[in-house]
């Protein structure tokens, strides 16, 4: 990699838009001494910010936006406001232009995706695109897709996704063959609905280049029993937040049943730094950035309440995907698996 | 309530039979002294054990029965070996001839469903059935369904699952007006798949008699946000198993963080009795027991790892629908909202 590799940022993301995106980018640059930021969004705010980390401030060019997408915008306005102008847009036809490898925003969700889809277009060959997320396991972490892009994915979308997270999760924990399971409500063959049931016969009877571990419950996302957990976007994001409230709900349990005495308000001070460990186990900002794949260029939407260090996660991830070459390892992905699905490998599959 | 209730007994199911049913019925039956208990099964193996339980003895019958549904047994498999002379079949047979009022089992699921859909019947305009889950919140107890009968309901199932959730919740909490969510992936209206935003608008433009809060999250379930969450089998059963998952890895990171240094160990002995009332509100078994809704009787279903303790609990949630008459709630609610979805009724709504 002899040219520089360039990160865009939507510095106007987020609950608080500079104060927060440019130390996380000051972080994430510490950590990554080869790569260079383009920073979107109001310079009068930026500036300032930015004078505080000279070392940031060597490797990033600020781009002047006069529109910042608003948290709250629906999609269809912020493409209609932001359109062209906003920071959002800005830093996603930053990557359309090769300008940057990947954009980073922790603005909302539904404008992003929207505007990643609309510059950026979805892959040769793939359907519909994913929103994939870092998943916290027993044994390390997941990625689990869709958490919300794709409602009522049907079996050969969720192929698709199975294809994608599998070259995502290849890039981010540099496992050679990631195991793939596709979400079911059992592991028996006849469970599930039409769409799951099609796309795990398609997965056992395909020759994929993919290890397809087969169907994966619910509790099995956090046990960690496979490396790419796949789903359509409606259910993958109830899991997600659900999921997500039974750790805030069973951490306000903890606290509660811990102060309620001296005794075990004692306890819980000697026991301090083992709270430490486990807090920073489950700590959000550690797992933050869903990554928006199936596009032609890499979009990772960081939560929009993090702060700095949950940012500065997020551009990890994005840098991970560049270094690793992605989007090329999905394109290359989906031919051969494109390939398979024409109706002559398909007969010839069905006929073994 | 001159006359005796009771509750049939599957005494064979559950990994351990009647060494874990009959102890886990003599605490319920000690809870409810008015109720008496039919126990179907094997004599040879329920005598000795209920021998050991003179308080239940007195308010017990056996019924013997040859055959046991297995816990693997496949629904199809379980109705044709089964058929008629199972410890299974006999219980939810009890039920239908008015010998009981209800049925309990920690059986398989599956087996429980088709046979209880089979013997039963659907409620006289209820579509399809629905299983709900006692799930612990911030705030207390929610009901939600369904979690795994009725894959892909449509927006009209959704409906009736929202009125029987609500009488559930009325028999089961004791509340008035319990609120009502329908669980999708953001709360404005244009989110959520086509069933979700039809039923939506029903929930919001029938006058039905129940307290329609609108959508709620995933993180709402946990939350305590509303008494009753509403969904369709497949989202139900996947966000409840995430749960679940996520309860037993956070434990599990809280213990290896508690062992792993002396101090930590000191720490967590001091504040064993925190961690003992923490541990009691997770408690599964204090949770345990899904409600089969909307048959023509009230059939239970323990998981069947459970204790005996954890199938009392299974025990008291179904004599609480029977002391609240939750059939003959449902059938009544069912009643109404059929009136009101009459053609004429619902143009007169959409014309409003």
């Amino acid at each position: 990699m002899a040219e520089t590799l360039t990160i865009a940022l939507d510095a106007m993301g987020g609950d608080q838009g500079p104060e927060m995106v440019i130390p996380g980018a000051a972080l994430a640059a510490e950590r990554h001494p080869g790569f260079s930021f383009l920073l979107f969004g109001d310079q009068a705010k930026i500036n300032p910010v930015l004078a505080k980390h000279p070392k940031l401030q060597k490797v990033a060019t600020v781009r002047h936006t006069d529109v910042a997408v608003a948290m709250d915008d629906k999609p269809s306005q912020a493409l209609r406001r932001g359109r062209g102008k906003s920071s959002m847009w800005q830093a996603i036809d930053a990557v359309r232009q090769g300008e940057a490898q990947a954009a980073v925003s922790a603005g909302n969700t539904g404008a992003l995706m929207a505007m990643a889809r609309f510059i950026l277009r979805t892959v040769e060959g793939i359907q519909r695109p994913a929103i994939a997320a870092v998943w916290p396991t027993m044994r390390g972490q997941s990625v689990v897709l869709d958490v919300g892009a794709t409602v009522g994915a049907d079996a050969r979308q969720l192929l698709e996704f199975a294809v994608m997270g599998e070259a995502m999760a290849r890039c981010l924990f540099g496992v050679q063959q990631p195991t793939v399971g596709l979400l079911n409500i059992g592991v028996e063959e006849i469970k599930g609905n039409e769409s799951v049931k099609e796309a795990g016969r398609l997965l056992r009877e395909l020759n994929l280049p993919l290890h397809y571990h087969g169907y994966v419950e619910g509790d099995d996302i956090g046990k960690g029993t496979v490396d790419v957990v796949v789903t359509e976007g409606f259910t993958g994001n109830v899991a997600l937040k659900a999921a997500e409230g039974t750790a805030k709900q069973i951490s306000s349990f903890l606290k509660t049943a811990l102060t309620r005495t001296l005794v075990a308000k004692i306890g819980a001070l000697l026991a301090s730094g083992a709270f430490r460990a486990f807090k920073d186990r489950l700590d959000p900002r550690k797992h933050n950035g869903g990554v928006f794949l199936g596009l032609n260029g890499i979009v990772v939407k960081s939560h929009g309440g993090t702060d700095a260090f949950g940012f500065a996660t997020a551009v990890d991830v994005a840098i991970d995907m560049v270094a690793n070459g992605l989007v090329a390892k999905i394109s290359e992905d989906v031919a051969q698996v494109n390939a398979l699905l024409t109706p002559a490998a398909t007969a010839a599959t069905a006929a073994e």
